[in-house]
């Protein structure tokens, strides 16, 4: 077995060289490397500027949630008119977006003290970290090594008002000894509350999406009563998904509220009826590789990596991958990713399907959950009526 | 709203700083920032070693599968005793072992024409490498583009045998007027046939197994006999996945067998049989980030990135996204990630849960799928009896 190095680089044929340096920096959609990332830039303003206004009415404070776009651009976009602050889910992300100057970064995940150094050296750089925490023993250990950095960390208590994930319950005994714990410090000074409803994804009307953000704001402002009634101030009542954001009638009591995939919107977001598939900023770019007639099933580029396995909600009878529409009008198809491989894309399709969408055609695919499918991806190739304009890379990792 | 740079990196506090070093080049399990990926070299090389030994029993070649590593360590350890060959899935991973040192390359999705230039350039460098094809209007398409380059691509056929992905039938009257029209060039030489049966990842017992790979076989063999009745050579038949590999009784008329995941083995193989789940050599080390007691679930920070959304085949009764095992000693506890989202790992637990696993405590995650779940990370950091000596960068994208 030879495995050393072949012929240096740079003796390509000239026909070679020009075809890599177009496949670089695309010019066109026809050049793009598939699968990849399409953005739309006006499709993705339109929807920033949806829930800006929206929350603007209310009076509340947007804090983008960064997780889903991973991406200092589309912040920069995000944070037009806004206070300033951001939330993420990795470590990575609040490096990367520290990076890119964000100097407000809530990390919405129950923290650990060997993850506490990187966001100490955010915090010795300049960028305030806000943590969440749900327990006396978390909060304990917070305080320990965080002042063993010499630093303090703004902690919000975690609310669990669903049990879907983590929090400690609003009607919890411990709740006003947690915020007391939290604001003796050292290590750790109180910030507030902060709750997600997960539940309202599974929600299956609009008038039960108003509910679960109803529920998640009265058991926000509940613990924040309760720990205001301790003798403790309570500065932040932080509640906040899409749905909720999107779909809340009230927000009484609550100072900022989160969400992050209204930038990009999804499929998962159409079935709960909260936007329009014309509003989906993110496709993914993929090329018919394979005609199996045979099979009656067109093969694509895009598979399980590029979509990510996640069926969302869009329809429990079919389960599928995602929606094909005209790489270029955007017009539906009639298609589905119907089953995937690790890079193949499975289509079922008929024999019309073939003639208009030979060998070498480019689909767009709208994405079940545009928050994993965005995470496979280094970027997004931006597009402006059409065209591409430009390449925003992504944060990675943990 | 401020976005300006904030101080200059360099300025940490020596603790910090510290802490830091320690995170990035983790000495033991424990300084491991999580969620990340644990590859055992001792189970990968007996992994190695078993399907080596049973193939070179049957007498015929392996062609590794590095989609699911995308690692050049791991190819040079599965290429140790074989003939040097391997099987890719995205042009990168094609471009990353040619780069590693691979000169004999089979990129195994049907090629559209603008992805030939960066294959080309693999080709002038000194890499060969072969194609798959299933059609005559791709034929064309790869001729006119690769002799534009100057080049000339090996191209398989590609048989469907069970109507799950691509490819031609074994007795579609086209096969014949195909090899010869591959055979007669520009831009292309006949190598052969190949051949995947997915349908293999659904047998329900070993019987069905060793089935599915004698139908996988008997059609490859019968395409390149019809292909040598027209008078045209057919050098290689290759067939394979990681069952069929395991499970063939019978490689006649076959000359090479490609398989991927055999080298970390996953859930899905032990469901089907395969193997056991001591010999999975390949785990997601995660941190227990909180107690939700009064849901009666653990959280962990490996969720739907981390490990991927696929089910695998693992329980259809009980979906889950993996099995937990203890860090150290990696006995079952008897958990399961029942649910998660993008950074959250939720394991339904009782309260002796909560006892032995307190929140900081690392845990070690059995994958259903390992290729997915290695996609999503960017390397593995090997560990040998429990210890942490290297870690291997991955491929990535497409």
């Amino acid at each position: 077995m030879d495995l050393s190095p072949a012929k240096p680089e740079g003796a390509l044929p000239p026909s070679v060289e020009e075809a890599i340096r177009r496949d670089t920096v695309p010019r066109s959609i026809a050049e793009v490397q598939t699968p990849a990332l399409l953005l739309d830039r006006d499709k993705l303003k339109a929807n920033l500027d949806r829930m800006a206004n929206r929350l603007r009415r209310f009076g509340v404070r947007l804090r983008p949630h960064m997780k889903t776009a991973k991406s200092a651009e589309v912040m920069r976009l995000a944070l037009k008119g806004q206070f300033g602050g951001i939330v993420v889910q990795t470590v990575a992300e609040a490096e990367y977006f520290a990076r890119h100057g964000c100097r407000d970064i809530l990390y919405a995940l129950s923290i650990v003290p060997n993850k506490l150094a990187r966001l100490a050296a955010l915090q010795a750089q300049g960028a305030r970290v806000s943590l969440i925490c749900d327990s006396l023993d978390a909060a304990r250990a917070i305080q320990r090594t965080s002042a063993s950095f010499g630093t303090s960390f703004p902690v919000l208590i975690e609310i669990d008002g669903d049990g879907l994930r983590s929090g400690i319950r609003a009607d919890d005994p411990e709740l006003g000894a947690l915020a007391a714990a939290l604001s003796s410090g050292p290590g750790t000074t109180f910030a507030g509350i902060l709750c997600h409803y997960g539940s309202a994804y599974n929600a299956e009307s609009r008038a039960e999406l108003a509910k679960a953000a109803e529920a998640e704001r009265a058991a926000a402002v509940s613990a924040a009563e309760t720990i205001r009634q301790h003798g403790i101030d309570c500065p932040v009542v932080s509640v906040g998904s899409t749905p909720s954001a999107l779909c809340g009638q009230r927000f009484d009591g609550v100072s900022e509220v989160r969400a992050g995939v209204y930038m990009f919107q999804d499929l998962s977001l159409v079935e709960l009826g909260i936007c329009d598939r014309s509003s989906i900023a993110m496709t993914v770019l993929a090329t018919v590789v394979g005609h199996n007639r045979s099979a009656s099933t067109l093969i694509t580029d895009a598979g399980a990596i590029a979509l990510s396995k996640d069926l969302g909600f869009t329809d429990r009878d079919t389960p599928h991958y995602g929606e094909i529409v005209d790489a270029s009008s955007e017009e539906q198809l009639g298609l589905l990713v119907n089953n995937v491989s690790q890079e193949h894309g499975i289509v079922e399709a008929g024999a019309a399907d073939f003639e208009r969408l030979p060998i070498g055609s480019l689909i767009r695919i709208l994405p079940n959950h545009a928050c994993l499918t965005a995470a496979a991806h280094r970027g997004y190739h931006i597009i402006e009526r059409g065209e591409i304009v430009d390449f925003w890379p992504t944060a990675d990792g943990w």
